[in-house]
């Protein structure tokens, strides 16, 4: 099979009306990632060489988002919705061009494994002209049936066209189907509309197939794995499932989850082993954790990068670009954006660090705020390492601050400080001995007339 | 129907001792709504143009709460807890002025639904004199079960009189009732107490009734819905059945909801589609959220309302009287409360913003503070359209801000801005060369000196 | 039983290496406790007077722990792993000093309750010999089954060594067993390691001491509390079980759980009744919270103390030392570290208060924060009662301010407040008009230089 080209066209132009929404269907998101986005990159990673798309009439979005995905597939567009046949056919470029394997899938049909596609393709391998996907349903009422005799698929049957004998069979068609690259363009063709609805079922060319007499067979998945989306009811029930299983196989590679149901990843969180994850945290796409490290309770991290044996949190939120050192720490109600927090450093309280690098074993004050933006641009702030930030510091960028410089607490600095200096910038105190006696008598009174 | 006159009778006077409360039991709250709440709610949705109340003695609690739901309700305090058919005479006075209908009802029974109780109206409306609610138990022992013949309810048998065939009847009671108004006032009278307890039960109305040749009739509702709450576990069970329920709901009118598990909402959430809620969102109550807006992970939200394509979060408190325009951005650990943030303006970072309008496409920076409190009144601060307040600002109200002012990162305003003007109020940056080194040498011998 | 002696043997000398974790698999934790904690919990109010734990070679941490937790208990070491009868040899010195009880625990094992253990010392007392503790079990398969006759202990018989009626039993062996204190030393010195492996099971003193004509029998403990742990889906199924029972105690005793699922108690978590905690509450160790008091979402608790009637959170932190006091309000964004906050005072917003007292009814302004730590030093913040702290000020410790003082806003406090008196420390605001206008054109101009 490795010398064998594959072409995965991607069925998605359908509108999801009960999903109530103004996105096409496939853009709504599993795990951070558009549904049309999991079924491309199971493709991808079951060999297919080339990908086409069918979408539906303006779908610029939908169109962007394979072009990031899989920047050589090829999108299609399906005007009139005839069925699921007719919607293959709109990607007819794409097949007419000879694949050794053609997969076909439907993008709301986002949990199906790179694994799975890689069987149907072994069944093509090992002589099948057409492979269909099932599963053993737990209920099978309403879904078509596969009928199989030795070791072949004879029909998928639908519900209301089934026997008694043949609603009792619980193997049920998953749409899934795979087929040789030389037997599609014929069976596409040779499928007629000749039904209640009038139109193309992709379903009906396991018949074109047998009367061609090629062989046609199935191919079990997991009821989960194949589990379709019309609703944002099933949507949410298939993040669960996705959540479940990233969570299942990070214990299993040694992340310690306290409260595995609390915990959310992203398609592409990488976790090291020996990393602990406190109740309640979110991984947004595009975060990696390094071994020792702990997440505490109510943390939010995207694109962001946790080195060994950091501690971030509770109540941490890493923003794209965030990079945090070995053994640092960010503690609550703090804010990193596009920072570098270097190792040893600790940012732990009602801070915001953005644009930022705060040097190895710097220690920043509760309240310090770097001040990155002017309302035009955004201006870079550079904490050398062994810094002492004082609290309810205000860093005004650009900003260069030496190593081991001081900023005295509630000091707003605006001009670079060199090494080892300290930089003071705020108002002196006085004290006005009495004068706050006379001011809540004053105040009260003030409350008593605005009340009479 | 929709000519009949209703009384509602919602029986509230129970202490409710396995709750270990000092409050009383239908003050314990679903969906930030006391159970008592719930139950007026629905008998109101039904249609019930008189509502008398059942309370015990000394629970003004209760019966502002009543008042405040339902004006012209009427309270009856029941001294001593001599039954249900004794609870309901102390509503005499209320269901001696005749009504076409008469609902009985529980408040420890929050869930059950204004259709349900509609269709127990029809009934009476149909011919019925009595009604009595029953469901199917998936475990029908310890509940009265409802004996029916030809149609009619023959006898509600109690667990221990039960023969072992009536034990094998799974429809149960729900001890909700609904009686022609005509007929009531007989059959409490004539209930007696002669049983173990001495007590006078309003389910012997099903036998005097039928001994003076009324047609009694049972109606079916959910299990679930008429859970009775005597714990404070059966009220965590009560409320998961709630929160399913509107889950449920909101994901069918086209909310997205990535992990509805964790997404808590209060009775009167409105939500419209094509929002997104992230995971772990508590919504309390007097929340409406407009279409296109997202509201991130950790956010809670009270008495607010954010408008269209509106992002709030994460770790966003919206508290009464927020209300985020169009557009608008509220971000990380920030407060909004009694507060107007107009179309397009940003608050993203640590932030207070009380008693104030921060005009349209302002931004605020970091760690903005508006000091509307002087220990005694509240001041309003006004930030005018296109603002730039600098980080860590404070602003003393009452302060007016105009169009465009500019306010310095670290100032305190204290006193007005004009439209366009910049603000500066901070000390000046002075920088000591060398200090920082010889301050760290102090400080460690000082640290030293305390440990030695 | 009272005046009977009891050595319990904790083995924890396991390397766990399917938890894949450098962390020796005792050590990991449930409850914010490591397994063997929670195990020498059980032991000591089952009223073993002697603990001996077998542990492996360089598990400092794990024998620190021991010691901490039991300061009299012994740690031994088994060097190599040859079986659970040669993990108990290895506390030979243990046992060979009489107790007139033996109990052999694992370390793994930490759900096991006293009562449990308190049963099998009372079969001692009673006569028996030796007692194994076992469970009905909802799968046998894999487990070695209790065989029973006359109401003895037959033969404990593995999954592979058993005929189909054996494999039928579904009593179970939980490892757990008890010993009369002078049969055990003979008992271990005769089980022989001709099997397999070549190892010396615990198990096979069952057989040893009937051969002996020693009573042997079985006692029941359920499945939930005899589940062991081997990788990190079962740490986290077994932190389920602990946190479901942690969550039902609660509500028994009078604590509303708004949502009992979202809320991770600690091992030590102490809660008073008519105590109410919202959605999303993480209490780690050591924390007790007052009658009356509300803990609202999002709040993280750590060796806490919250008064009666308070108010903590939403998204409050408090560390260790933190003591709020009744009817205080602790608001969101605050974190409280080793800090009093008296009755009737108020942190309500974006605030840290370390090191510090807050006197009764004091009110703290939004985004204050306690500078407590110089680099080298932690230093104390004394607030007097009824003090008024303006909005983002900074008090930089050490400090004192008498009752009734007033800090302005925005002011940086440096020295000592008397009583009464009005601090202000901020810079005096300047306005500059038309100046934002010129900004703006200004840094419009660097925008569009940058990008061109």
């Amino acid at each position: 099979m490795s010398n064998s080209s594959c072409l995965a066209i991607v069925l998605a132009a359908g509108l999801g009306t009960r999903m109530r929404s103004a996105l096409p269907k496939v853009m709504h998101e599993i795990g951070g990632l558009p549904l049309v986005g999991h079924v491309l990159n199971s493709v991808v990673h079951a060999g297919a060489d080339k990908v086409a798309v069918v979408v539906g009439p303006e779908m610029a979005k939908l169109e962007e988002h394979v072009a990031i995905r899989v920047p050589h597939a090829t999108c299609h567009v399906q005007v009139d919705r005839l069925g699921t046949a007719h919607a293959v056919k709109a990607a007819e470029e794409a097949y007419k061009a000879a694949s050794d394997h053609v997969l076909v899938l439907f993008g709301d049909t986002p949990l199906v494994k790179a694994d799975t596609l890689h069987r149907l393709r072994e069944r093509l391998s090992g002589g099948a002209d057409v492979v269909v996907l099932g599963f053993e349903a737990d209920d099978p009422f309403g879904y078509g049936r596969l009928l199989e005799s030795d070791g072949e698929l004879v029909a998928i049957r639908e519900e209301k066209e089934a026997t008694d004998e043949e609603r009792r069979v619980t193997l049920c068609n998953a749409g899934i189907m795979a087929f040789k690259g030389s037997a599609l363009p014929d069976l596409i063709a040779e499928i007629k509309n000749d039904n209640a609805k009038g139109e193309y079922y992709l379903t009906d060319a396991v018949e074109v197939a047998r009367s061609k007499g090629m062989r046609v067979v199935s191919e079990l998945a997991d009821e989960k794995e194949v589990q379709g989306i019309n609703n944002r009811s099933q949507l949410a029930s298939c993040e669960a499932v996705f959540q479940q299983v990233q969570r299942e196989t990070f214990m299993e590679n040694g992340v310690t989850l306290q409260a595995p149901e609390t915990v959310y990843f992203s398609w592409d969180t990488e976790i090291d082993p020996d990393v602990v994850v406190e109740p309640n945290v979110v991984f947004g796409p595009g975060v990696h954790v390094d071994s020792g490290a702990r997440i505490r309770a109510f943390s939010h991290l995207e694109k962001a990068h946790v080195s060994a044996d950091a501690t971030v949190g509770p109540y941490a939120r890493l923003r794209p670009g965030a990079d945090i050192g070995e053994g640092a720490h960010i503690g609550n109600f703090v804010e990193i954006k596009n920072a570098k927090v270097e190792s040893g450093a600790k940012v732990n309280h009602l801070s915001y660090i953005g644009d930022a690098r705060v040097g190895a074993k710097s220690n920043i004050g509760a309240g310090t705020i770097t001040c990155n933006y002017d309302g035009y641009l955004k201006h870079h702030t550079d904490i050398g390492a062994g810094s002492f930030i004082g609290s309810d510091s205000v860093l005004v960028a650009p900003l260069t601050l030496g190593d081991g410089a001081f900023v005295a607490a509630g000091s707003v600095v605006t001009s670079d400080v060199p090494e080892n200096a300290l930089a003071i910038g705020r108002g002196q105190q006085v004290n006005k001995e009495g004068r706050a006696k006379v001011m809540r008598e004053m105040l009260a009174a003030a409350k008593a007339s605005r009340k009479g």
